[in-house]
């Protein structure tokens, strides 16, 4: 493979985003090589490939840059389109909710306070602190938050797996990818917090999902343990600028 | 056409969010009917429609409902597909390009205050009373900052337009809806707060767009008057509480 032809991924392994990525190459069997960025610094390549939000992940493909970790999964869905089946599914209307659901995972609007947006570096020593119980309250209500943004998931996942594997049914689809890419965090919160957020009593079928999900072979190698997402947490956690950025 | 069949937009005329679902789906020819919200109130049709966001736009197709503006405009052009020239470009570098700048244009984030994000009505207050000077200072930052946002969009309309009319090309294209459900907004603003943001001398492939595209036979009914904004902000403006919600 000439170097213009060449995968490359931008990115950081802890990052929910570039987590997406690379799961989304492993689906369809695209070989890609990961050039890490050093954490608190962004190297010229990223400032070069991502100028205007000089974040990551970035996709170079031909040479050519491409951002927004879903954009990419989108990207990589259109490009590769035969070498597995499709994220996105045939239907319109599907693949509505599909995005729907997608963009929830992602929202940064400060009314949802949904798990996910609590997962990016920036937030989460704050979300660790409110679940701990060691900020000035807000611990009952934070709860509350992630545990209705969990119910709706789980529902959601109810409707669109219409009783499959996953939120794409037989197979592994667009909102799989979003979601899952943020298990790794969850787990390491859960072990920090010492808190319980994926409860098989409240949303089993998504904590099937994921523990199914998660030995899945083109996630396995994506998601690191969660001791190495806690680790990263203890050594990064205090950094006051983003390290890995918001959803993006 | 039965009930069933029929097209419905949950929506309000002075939402850019609407706008752009109604351009898209004059652009396709296809037949709807706008069911008014009552400003500062939040209709049982809304809320039974759209229950996590509780937001406009909401399209109702085959009795079925699709939120969020952006996903509703692809849902459009996937579903009549063969009624007009597809809004994303059949390439996919070209498409995720194409996203890549709908998403700048609705970024919420604090860290981006590109010009759209500040023209919620939410932010309109404020966005008004920084660009008049008479919040304490601040004005001479966002006047950099949203040149700084202009001038981007220049650039990638030169590059995605290739010396055509529109950021699609030939035609109107996905980032073409996106961005010009704006203008109504951003010319009343100009009004109110005596500034000028489209800018000839600044940005003039930008302006000749927005001359160009609010004359199109799909979009001149979807974007009223300025003076009707500006009335609007005036009657509203005052709302602590958002009407026009956020990108959604």
């Amino acid at each position: 493979m000439s170097e213009a032809e060449a995968v490359r991924v931008i990115g950081l392994w802890a990052s929910p985003f570039v987590i997406r990525v690379l799961i989304a190459l492993k689906l369809k069997g695209v070989k890609y090589e990961l050039v890490e960025e050093v954490v608190g610094k962004k190297s010229e390549l990223l400032l070069r490939s991502n100028p205007v939000h000089k974040k990551i992940p970035v996709l170079l493909h031909h040479g050519k840059p491409i951002s927004e970790s879903l954009i990419i999964v989108q990207y990589i869905d259109e490009v590769w389109s035969s070498d597995a089946p499709a994220f996105l599914h045939a239907d319109p209307y599907t693949r509505a909710v599909q995005r729907f659901w997608a963009q929830y995972v992602d929202d940064k609007s400060e009314t949802n306070h949904a798990l996910p947006g609590w997962l990016t570096l920036t937030q989460l020593p704050s979300a660790i602190r409110i679940l701990k119980g060691t900020d000035d309250g807000g611990k009952d209500q934070a709860a509350e938050q992630l545990s209705a943004a969990l119910q709706l998931l789980e529902e959601a996942f109810v409707k669109l797996s219409q009783g499959k594997h996953y939120f794409g049914g037989d197979s592994v689809g667009y909102l799989d990818i979003a979601l899952v890419s943020y298990v790794g965090w969850v787990k390491a919160v859960e072990k920090i917090a010492g808190v319980t957020l994926l409860d098989k009593a409240k949303v089993p079928n998504l904590v099937a999902w994921a523990d199914r999900l998660c030995t899945h072979p083109a996630v396995v190698d994506a998601i690191p343990d969660a001791d190495k997402f806690v680790e990263f947490s203890v050594t990064y956690g205090s950094f006051s600028k983003p390290i890995i950025n918001g959803p993006k």
